[in-house]
């Protein structure tokens, strides 16, 4: 296991490059580096195979989270004490936990993600989110439902920002995840692969999300929370869904709409999965 | 319509009295009182049963958002212009639209909510919930899906707290909602009205939502974030209800998990909705 080292000022070189990972989507991407903060997110990041270049952590915070801190120290390269006023500089919370993960971005084959025109399942696209909590939590849920994996279009917010790690409850770090400039840029591969393209629209002559049953190679595109899906997102889409609501229906947000129909994509298989059991 | 009086001293005592209501539940409940920011909000506050006692807006505010304000105005009691200092000390975020309304809480009755066991519908219940954006999303989907009322149980976070009533859009001043100290004292009522209370479980031996049908008079009782339903009120339930998953199900958050059991609840009177048009 490498050495402690110890760092009690806030003007150390490495230091305010990290404190520039936790603030700067730009300078992430420009690195392939991103920060996780908190015991039971850092777990997470070093059970998954997202490669830990070092653990950091105050002595208040290994004494209060001693299990966590064990058993990160075993995945991490590099190990690392630093003082509060240090952890501060680091924090994207009010009141930081002390215990933080200096990450580099896995690729997809450390991330188990398959080429996905050769893997079947339901996916979900989202386009122009912008919303990191909402984005984590689409994550989450999309992994809690068995959702094969996550698809990101155009111009998201950073899936590797703090706010978003922390909606997704560690979801980044273990579901299949695709990147790609726009939905013409990824459609041809789809549709090499035999994807049926879903658009979801908040249209009253769209069809009934309750109607439609969804083939074993399912996308379902989700758009952006202001404006919904771009027009020729959902003019390249297969078929346009939207979810009956008997309420008033422009109060559904982005990630309750998308929980909902990522429900309904897994609901047959799930009642499936039961009468088998 | 009222004068506009013109306030700019930070020291105002009407302004710290205003003050103390957003940061406050005690106070605002103590005085029946509570503050809408952002110009949205106050206009569905305004379009509303809600008590509107008084509209204050910047200068800045009442150019950018003058269409908003005007019909705000005719709603309030009193109308107050004040500088962007003091909108600042009143304000629950980090850049103020310059736009509030002091509001009273409603009665059932202002809020046409009727004697529950007397109007049939599906419910939703929440057990000691603690995270006001939460109680804030819940809320907005739950009038998205046509759900007929919300109930608070034991000690939730506060309904009128400036977070909740963001995260609920105005779903707050619209959607029927009661309040009652525990499920053990709430349930007397709704035995009598008929109703059957479901508890939301994560347990595999619970029925799954999707195996259940949902009679005219059903609630759905959910618990905690971190603890689910007290025993006591699981085993008060006539049934307990779980949403089977594929994945990891540990990820399912309240919200999402809420967005799903009411959809399921609503979801044959969706088809059925349908089928008549």
């Amino acid at each position: 296991m490498p050495e402690t080292t110890y760092i009690t000022s806030r003007k150390n070189e490495w230091i305010k490059e990290i404190s520039g990972l936790v603030r700067s989507a730009e300078k992430r991407h420009a690195q392939g580096l991103f920060v996780v903060e908190g015991a039971r997110l850092c777990l997470d990041a070093a059970r998954s195979q997202v490669p830990v270049l070092a653990l950091l952590f105050t002595e208040q915070a290994e004494e209060k989270y001693r299990t966590y801190v064990q058993q990160i120290r075993e995945k991490a390269q590099q190990i690392c004490c630093i003082s509060p006023s240090v952890a501060e500089l680091i924090s994207d919370t009010r009141s930081p936990q002390g215990i933080f993960c200096l990450c580099r971005m896995p690729t997809g084959e450390e991330r188990n993600t398959p080429k996905m025109p050769d893997c079947p399942g339901k996916y979900l696209a989202v386009e122009n989110m912008q919303d990191p909590a909402n984005l984590g939590t689409v994550c989450r849920t999309a992994e809690a439902l068995g959702i094969a994996g996550v698809i990101l279009l155009g111009e998201c917010c950073d899936f590797y920002s703090p706010k978003a790690l922390r909606a997704g409850m560690g979801a980044a770090f273990r579901l299949p995840v695709f990147f790609s400039s726009s939905f013409a840029a990824a459609k041809p591969e789809w549709e090499k692969g035999g994807f049926v393209t879903f658009a979801a629209v908040p249209a009253r002559d769209a069809q009934p999300v309750t109607h439609l049953s969804f083939p074993e190679k399912s996308i379902m595109v989700i758009g952006n929370e202001g404006n919904g899906l771009l027009t020729e997102t959902i003019a390249g889409c297969e078929k346009r869904v939207t979810i009956p609501m008997l309420g008033r229906a422009e109060s559904l947000n982005a990630a309750a709409s998308a929980s909902i129909l990522m429900w309904e994509m897994m609901r047959t298989a799930v009642q499936e999965d039961e009468n088998d059991g």
